[in-house]
Formats: C-alpha cells, structure tokens, sequence
C-alpha cells in the first residue's frame, strides 16, 4: 500500500474471495456457481450485432429488465432495483443506512464486516445458536441496520418467515436487509413484505439459482422509497455499472423461468442425495436450504479434508473461522460431479 | 427517499448521465460512443461457449488481461488496475486519497464533486482561465488530491506534459489523477512518468477509442503502491466488478490495436472538418484533442441550438453551468453523420 492511502483503509481486511486456481482442471466445488449453462435462449440472445452494440453504453435505469422483472414477482418496477451484482448493492446497503451501527450474525457471509469496516459502520456480530441457527432474539429492538442472509451461508439453513416478519415489526427505524442469495434452493422469499413494512430490503442475484455468475446481475425488491435511495447512490458513483449485454441477458433468463425452476429442483436433488451419503459416511451435515452444504466428519478436521480434496483436483471453501473451523461448504454440482465427491471423500477417510 | 437515508446523502446531488431517449432513432452526438463497432476479432471472440461459461465468475484479479496492457504500454502488470469503467476507479481515487481535499477545474468531467459529495471530500473548483486553458499555477503546492482530465472535458483542450510534471513535483504528499479518457483522439499520455513519480495515478477507458461503453471495462497505470490500494477498496466492495466476457474482449481489444490506432484517426480526420465547417458557420470552436468539440454560435444561444437538432432527431450535450451555457458538446460520429449535423446546423442557424 502507499502512503497516501486514508488511514482508515490501511487497517481493514479486504474480503477474500474463494481462490481460482489455475493450475489444474478441478471440479468447482467452492464458490456456489451453477454446474449448469444458462438457459438455450439466453446464449442464442448474444448476438454479433448485439456485441457491436457494446459501442453504446447500457441503459442505466435498465427500464426493460425492471419490467420484466416487476412482471414475474408481481410488484411495480419502481420496487426493483438493479446493480453490478449483489455485493455491490449491500456495499450500497451499508452506505446508506449504517449510520446507527449495524448487526449481523457471528457466522454468516464474510463481506458484511468488510462493508462495516469500509464505511466505519459499527457492527454487532450476534453468535448463532448452538445448532447454527439465526437467534431472533438477537435481532429485535435494535432499529439499526439489520443483516440477514436468509438461507444464511456458510450454513444454509433458513430462518422462518414468521421471525424476519417480528425482526421487521421491532426495527420500525431501522433497515433489514433480507439478502436472498441462495432464496432458489429451497428457501421462501420475503419479498411480498414490501407491501406491509417500509424498512425492508430484499437483496438476490442472478449469479447462483440464473446461471450468471460472470454476468453481474444483482437486484434488490424494496419499497419505492429504498429504491430511491440506492438509485441515488448508484448514480452518485456509476451509473453505467451493468454490462449492456448483462441486461439483455437478464431479460431473456426472466423470461426462461421454467428453466431454471427446473435447474433448481435438480440441484435441490442432488444436494439431498449428497447430503444423505455424507451422512453414511459419518459426517455431520447442516440441513440446507442453498446450493451448497455445510458438513464436517470427526474423522479428520476441516482444512485437512480441504487440503485432501484439492490434491485430488476438488475444490470445497474452507474457512478458518474457530466456530466452523471443522467445517467445508461444498457446492452442490452435477450428480456425476457429485458421485466423484462423495468417491474421493471415501478414499480420504477410509 | 426515505427517511432512512444518511443524512449527508440526502442533500448530495447525482451526477446525471447524457439523456438516452427511446421515442425515436437519434444520431446520437451526446456520450462520447464511439460511432464504429468493436474490431472483428472481438466481435467474433463472443462465441456460445464463451457466453455458457457465464455461470462462473470472472477472474477477480484479471491477470491475463493485465499482463496484455501492460505489454502494449510496456510497464509491469502490477502497475496496471482494472474495473468496471473508468468512473469506478475515479471513485476509489476519492475514497482512497481525498482526506485532505481536492483540487480540480471549475469546468471539467461533472462527476468529480459528486464523488466529492459523496465521500465527504472537500473540493476546490480552479476556475480555467479565459480561453478554457487549465491555470497550472492553481496546482502547485496543494499537497491534496489532484484530478486534471487530460484533454479536459467538455472542453477538449489538453493540458501539456511540461505542466503537468510541475504540478506532480509540487505535490510530493497529494496523489495526481490524470484522467485520459480522451487522451487518444490527438492528446499524449502521461503514463511513461509513472516510473519518476510515486503520486501518479493515470486513469483510462475501453469505452471511447476502444468502442466499449457498454462492455464497462477502465483501467489504471500507476507505481505499483498506487495500485495496492486500488485493489483493497476493489476488494473490499465488489471483487469480481467486470463481467467476465467483457475480460476477454478486453484482451481481443489489447490485441486488435492496429485497428482502433485506425478508427481514432479517422476519428481525428472528421473532427477536424466539422470543426472548420462550423467556424464557416461562424462557431467559435476551442481547440480538441478528444472525440467531441465544443462549440458555441452567436446566432442563437446553447440551449436554442440543442433543442431544435434535437427536435430534428440529433443529440447533443448541453451543459447549463453559466461559464459554458452558450457552448454545446457535440460527439465526432461517423463523417455521414456529421455532415447530416452540418446541414442541420445550417437550416436552424440560417
């Protein structure tokens, strides 16, 4: 770093992503990408003309893609916020309605710290119970910024509709971000509450359950008046952030819902079948509600089984987190990539 | 916005992007596009393969792109920064080193006091000096952050090397931002001075000269140190912030240079003569070394002139800051494009 840096940046911890290596072919299994192409419509969408079109800039109030997506969830397009993919909306998030401070699980994704840190957000990170579960109790009367990824990773397990609703009713004057990363797989989206209580903010993506991870396609269903507030942000830093290719791509995937329902019940399948057998194996498996699955065997510790895996051209994400240090979070994938996983976990543990 | 929005973002105004109408086809002369498409190889680069593998995320450090620029402009490519456009990295430049204030013209690029704004940072406005020449003076000893758009815009007047390397010695504790967004439309990059000075930051774009506004792709060369910081803000708000398409025809880009060294000049070549043929017309016409001139008749005032060839189907950029409200910006198109906007010119003035 330079000298000229702020202050404050130069003691934050930047957020890790999971690694890319490069040095071999390995099964992917660490960063909760689909195993799945997007759908046919969506890849015949690019054309030569519309990458000649890339000379234009995109529309920035990305008017078409908020109507179809205002369409499918049965909301105004003025509820629809889009940006450069999620992150970029719950860095927006933090910006904007930090002020109080802000509280968020103990475990949970690892960028919520990173943004209060970034913006000198004060933030409280409420421990999950024993079983890994999200304590509502945590979270009421706070009238902060509440954060709450629901299904919650690295975990994958939901909270009840029923808790988020009280978490809402409790925080009159403070923001709760529902983020919904992984809501496809399992989950329930919170999403008609916008009619019922103004401090919600729903965030999802199209990276996970739309196949569009390197697309950047993030969106946030919210009350009109949090919308305005992030278009206010965004045109305040870049307001050109989407790809002119991603929002036409965004369109056709609104439009290719069946698609991708049924990519979802597949991976919802394979992750139930995964799931069982690494239980046979003895592993302790968190009940998951994402794409991914949260587990950890006493036959070995987490980072050992991480580092066995790699060897062995598999990629799982392990954090060094002392609560979960014994875990992995292994994506779910193809059942073929699936059954090679479930293989190389028996040939390490036996 | 609602009543949850951070006090100090409540009063900030966005920057508002150039008007993109869909009530009927323009020949649009108003965002500084570029009027030809990307370079055949890069059009050809999207293949279906290319838009399926969007279910993965992009190479968060874009390390094989880095390593092209930094062949074509033969530095390292740890002194090379990528992003998703040119604002995003001026942005960062704000966070990362406006603490002690900013310093930049009074006319220049309209989203430096927004970014100032946004992130608390205080700024100077210099005015530019009677013909729209930036003052060097203003800019020695400040010691606080820099930011010269070099050629300036909406002027298009460029600022020589000789100054700006005065301005760099005299502010050893502030950081430099040279903006050359248009720098390759007749200017000269400054980039080569990255070796002598460790307060450079030289920020640029795909989306003029390399004909990829809507591909969102900017780029930085700075001393390494510079860079670092860079990349912790990157990371520490939105990692993989370019599309991963958009990576590759960033390399095909880097790699077809011959034909965009072309399109600039052509670029140069029609500029020139729509210049002389409104001076003909009697326009005042500052000097440009960018793909825009700016321009002003006494015939009719500047927002008379912007309404009426918008009315007859051409956009133009008006500005209704008081120093330039008599000028237009008007973007160089293609030489057909231009005449159409000569010959509309003539029957409004005439």
């Amino acid at each position: 770093m330079s000298r000229y840096l702020k202050a404050s940046y130069e003691k934050m911890e930047a957020y890790t992503p999971g690694e890319q290596p490069r040095d071999m072919e390995y099964i992917k299994l660490n960063t909760n990408e689909s195993p799945f192409a997007p759908a046919p419509s969506v890849v015949e969408a690019m054309t030569a003309e519309q990458v000649e079109l890339l000379r234009l800039y995109s529309d920035p109030t990305g008017k078409s893609l908020k109507e179809k997506l205002a369409g499918l969830y049965g909301v105004k397009p003025e509820n629809i916020f889009l940006s450069n993919g999620s992150d970029d909306i719950l860095n927006f998030a933090f910006m904007a309605y930090g002020q109080d401070g802000a509280v968020f699980p103990d475990i949970t994704y690892g960028f919520y710290p990173v943004f209060g840190e970034l913006h000198q957000v004060e933030f409280d990170e409420k421990p999950l119970n024993a079983d890994f579960t999200v304590n509502k109790e945590d979270y009421l009367n706070q009238n902060k910024l509440i954060v709450i990824a629901n299904p919650n990773a690295p975990t994958g397990i939901s909270l009840d509709h029923a808790a988020i609703e009280e978490i809402l009713k409790s925080n009159p004057d403070g923001v709760v971000v529902i983020d919904e990363a992984y809501v496809d797989f399992g989950g329930k989206s919170v999403y008609p509450l916008i009619e019922q209580y103004e401090n919600l903010l729903v965030v999802r993506t199209f990276s996970k359950s739309r196949c569009l991870a390197g697309g950047r396609l993030g969106y946030a269903i919210a009350p009109a008046a949090l919308i305005e507030d992030l278009e206010k942000i965004k045109y305040s830093t870049n307001p050109y952030n989407i790809n002119r290719l991603t929002l036409l791509l965004g369109e056709r995937t609104v439009e290719a819902e069946p698609y991708y329902q049924e990519k979802c019940r597949e991976i919802i399948r394979v992750r139930e079948k995964t799931a069982a057998e690494l239980k046979a194996l003895g592993f302790e498996v968190l009940p998951s509600d994402a794409n991914f699955i949260f587990a950890k065997t006493s036959a070995m510790d987490g980072a050992s089984l991480y580092s066995e895996l790699k060897k062995r051209g598999i990629l799982v994400r392990h954090f060094t987190k002392e609560r979960i240090k014994d875990f992995n979070r292994i994506t779910i994938g193809t059942e073929s990539q699936m059954a090679q996983f479930i293989e190389t976990v028996k040939e390490i543990i036996q």
